[in-house]
């Protein structure tokens, strides 16, 4: 084992619309989560704006560029405080929309990821698919592979990610009333079939007939919950991982007697029908 | 929903080498489940033979051919009672072996799968790869798509199986201690990610060094859990499943409102990387 990173989920409770409130929120968690001395910081799916909106034009009235001025304040905390912060917001591409998400670090904006896979729900409803590559972000906290909720539920999307050497998984997500199998069996799956930590945050909360069930988690790489939050509060759960531990694919639980290859063991020759359109 | 099936899983301590005391418990299970209105049965992994081989010849002394002298003595039995049984044995097939599962019906031998993934442990040291590609067979009790043990931890292959059809996979396993995950997270999210049903047989008892864990889980298409097995205990759990009820990916939690497409959603064009050795 090798260098040590605290990490933190944040398990907010963004108001819709109110992007100024929202934001001025997330500074002050970034400020609580650093002082704790968190390094990697991981916010909700859509934490400067909420969720649940009902109209193409109410999404565009909140959506922004990234980097953009939002992302820049943020970006402008990191860079004082020396954190990398993962966060979750409404992107405007010229006349298109995407649910995005967004790094930053103590050197400021290091990349965005789309959401590939949308349900039929909020803010999903209206936004185009997701259209950059699956993806490592090589930072000094690990090398992170980001996808934003529905995208976990896809295990190719997780999958990926590992075999393009993530270290830690970064979930912002936005998880209703009716996904309550995800945080207490899915996330856990992707960490342990991949062996890469997981940091997936929830928020909490009502909004417009949906309520949201907390339940943000820091999985270890051998699938272990490490920490967990309440289904309704807002808190911060925190966590120390090595990103190295991630990379060892090939699990030795009694030498020369039981032994799991991970990835040695996939028979991609095997697999051609999960890449075609069927 | 449409018809509802009554499925058991086995949940057996089978001794290694004693075929015959082995086969004879097999048939009685299958006269206790059958009586308790069971159509499809499904038996642990190397039912037959027990797993925690130290050699390649004693492997292949227990070695035999599917269909062969033992498989068609349960074939037998399961005309007589009218039922589907799964069982898992180790299979000869000339100078090599296979560790493999066998589907029985009221008609004889169905077909059969070679366990595709290898752990480094017991009588997987000693088999080849499994070279029969990943298929359903259709049964009256259900389109049935079967892997073995290991198996179940490449998220890939539940996929494929979910894709060509399959309504109900069932899984002969030995998980020993170590591997609990398994049974807590990974079986669920199977049936979640893919909305199949699974039928989960595991074994009890110790044997050379080797303790096997139960948890023997009966999961809904849903993820929900509908019957689960003690820890040590040989026993048999049973449950109703309606096969049809799998075929349908589209989840509707609200009308119009929180609808997940799991197999529209898919983007194949993404996930190339998967089928390529790395």
């Amino acid at each position: 084992m090798s260098r040590l990173v605290k990490v933190a989920a944040i398990q907010s409770d963004p108001k819709i619309l109110e992007v100024e409130k929202n934001l001025d929120e997330c500074l002050e968690f970034i400020k609580v989560a650093s002082k704790k001395d968190a390094k990697l910081i991981v916010f909700p799916e859509c934490s400067l704006t909420g969720y649940c909106f009902s109209s193409f034009d109410e999404v565009m009235s909140v959506a922004e560029t990234i980097p953009g001025r939002n992302v820049n304040i943020v970006s402008s905390l990191c860079k004082e405080l020396g954190v990398y912060v993962v966060i979750g917001l409404v992107e405007r591409e010229g006349d298109k929309c995407f649910n995005s998400l967004s790094i930053l670090g103590p050197k400021g904006f290091i990349g965005k990821y789309r959401k590939l896979h949308l349900p039929y729900l909020g803010l999903d409803r209206f936004v185009s698919h997701g259209d950059i590559p699956l993806r490592i972000l090589d930072t000094e906290v690990g090398k992170l592979g980001g996808i934003i909720c529905f995208d976990t539920r896809f295990p190719e999307a997780v999958r990926i990610l590992a075999l393009l050497g993530a270290e830690i998984i970064v979930l912002p997500t936005n998880w209703p009333k009716g996904a309550d199998l995800v945080p207490k069996y899915v996330i856990n799956t992707r960490a342990y079939e991949n062996r890469v930590h997981y940091i997936a945050a929830n928020r909490v909360g009502r909004e417009r007939g949906f309520r949201f069930i907390g339940h943000s988690k820091i999985v270890h790489c051998s699938g272990v919950t490490l920490a967990e939050a309440s289904i309704s509060k807002e808190e911060i759960i925190y966590a120390q991982l090595s990103p190295e531990e991630s990379r060892e694919k090939h699990v030795v639980i009694k030498k020369n007697e039981f032994e799991l290859p991970l990835f040695k063991e996939r028979r991609p020759e095997l697999y051609e029908l999960i890449c075609k359109k069927i």
